[in-house]
């Protein structure tokens, strides 16, 4: 069962997704994953996930058998589906959805060991790619109104198997932060009439000081409020709202930037787990103030806790234009 | 160095509290505690914290020395600190405020291994009368808007060490968390004019099925849009907004009903981290809505990841309603 519910204070949805039990436990602490056991994201094992929807395939390959380079199933536990109804019936100061929706994971390899970071330009490319491919297919259902890419790179980082992958949800809301930057880019232009991540953009390169890397298409930074020691955003240059309608020049950009960063990243921290996530403007009719797509690139240092749950803030212990500089510096 | 820094579109507070240093690393993941190793909270180790603001003792005991029941100690490490100077010049697109605050450690206990559920019920009240009292002290000064209490149980709910332990941070803004309850309230007020948090407590008393338990002071609630399985909301039923005006009965029937939840939580998950937060009022003048304090609770069961970082939502595998019907019927 699937049911998204809001608070009524704080504004927020939870999107509920459960088999009712006598005894439910949710999510244990940590998946445990072994490493010799089975993968059903290798080749050969198509059989255990869901058909795919999308594959890039050898010519002549049959669907849901080998021969791919990519695959996208859905997820075989969904937070959302396209089938829920509408459920129960308190209304009051209460308000629910019911759980519609989709998810669905890319397997971003055939390959078990192979990190995206590791794979050549053209074959990360490939990935953004079908991530603009489903979105533009999640579009076409008018009860979407958003999708969240997010890749959960290592088991600290939230990933329940190792191989290779990422996941995309689209979601019948717009999700809390992105209403947040929307009405925070709406602020800003009513207030000068100009795109705030274009703003920032010109102010960081005019300034340098938190820029990391940039190349014709995209500026790779370090934000200057920072959430998570050694965060970075890669914002193409560009002023575009909506990820779904990049061209493939940009993606081929955002995939050599990608590789980029997470090198420096890599070499700086030593292949640390990181989160990676699309911030992308919703679906529907143009937003009503300029929003500018970009990726946020979060290493996985420590953990939320009481203060971060209990105040919204995040404590950071690296100022950005420190970690710019360690990462502009790195071998 | 501490510097509070705003993110332009998201309107995000974010804390700096950092040594400058050539490799700034930031937290590494999941402290390492080691059970042996010495312990600072101890008693006998009090010259390894800084001098106690506050504490309960034995009559005629030192301050800073053995003897005491319950010590607060500025952090060590404090995310804010009460001699911040301005810092820095970049304006434009940016807001940045010095680091003022106050950020303490309530040691809840001289015993090594004993934690606050397992305390007697008058012990617990003391901590929570302690937090009550710097809470009194943090207001009277004119630069600390609202203060967060919050405990970390348990290194997977971020507690760097085991010796029981909370914390209290002073802050010079109001949390983005409370701001928008604040809102939210103000909403409410304005379509219902009444206490959203009353009319949260007068439609599940009136309904049941998300109530875990309740006394004549306190009710605790599954909340309807738990973010968190088996997450769980202490709350005052006589309506209050501020925490540090509440009196010593209700502080000792707090006490009772968390070492109730506290028990309950324990028998069903076996012992879970959790972690606990309060929310109360702002410092200063009333609030232009009626707020109204509570504590939530949360046992960790899981991380956040990219999804709940990029949507800013949190998907739940377990309804409040089956999570309070588990915690009702524990032995």
């Amino acid at each position: 069962m699937r049911e998204l519910r809001r608070d009524p204070v704080a504004d927020r949805w939870v999107i509920f997704s459960a088999e009712r039990a006598d005894r439910p436990m949710g999510a244990i602490t940590e998946h445990i994953v072994e490493p010799d056991s089975f993968c059903p994201f290798c080749e050969g094992a198509e059989a255990s996930t869901p058909s795919e929807s999308f594959a890039l395939r050898e010519e002549g390959s049959a669907p849901d058998g080998p021969g791919w380079r990519l695959r996208v199933v859905p997820n075989k536990f969904p937070a959302l589906s396209g089938e829920e109804r509408p459920s129960g019936n308190e209304t009051d100061i209460y308000q629910r959805l019911p759980g519609v929706g989709r998810h669905e994971v890319i397997i971003e390899t055939p390959e078990h060991d192979r990190s995206l970071a590791d794979m050549p330009e053209a074959r990360i490319a490939e990935v953004f790619g079908a991530v603009r491919g489903r979105m533009r297919e999640y579009r076409k259902d008018e009860r979407i109104r958003c999708a969240q890419f997010f890749k959960n790179h290592g088991q600290a980082a939230g990933a329940s198997l190792p191989h290779s992958h990422s996941q995309l949800i689209g979601m019948p809301v717009v999700s809390k932060l992105l209403a947040e930057e929307l009405e925070g880019a709406a602020r800003h232009y009513r207030q000068r009439g100009r795109c705030v991540f274009c703003d920032i953009i010109e102010f960081e390169l005019s300034h340098g000081q938190r820029v990391i890397e940039r190349d014709e298409v995209f500026v790779a930074l370090a934000p200057f409020a920072s959430r998570f020691p050694y965060e970075a955003w890669l914002v193409p240059t560009r002023h575009e709202a909506r990820f779904d309608d990049t061209d493939d020049a940009v993606i081929l950009a955002l995939a050599g930037m990608f590789k980029q960063i997470a090198a420096r990243l890599n070499r700086t921290l030593d292949d640390p787990p990181y989160n990676l996530m699309l911030h992308t403007a919703p679906f529907g009719p143009a937003p009503p103030a300029p929003y500018h797509w970009h990726i946020e690139l979060m290493p996985v240092m420590g953990r939320a806790a009481g203060f971060e749950w209990g105040a919204g803030f995040h404590i950071n212990s690296v100022f950005p234009e420190d970690a710019a500089r360690v990462l502009r510096e790195a071998p």
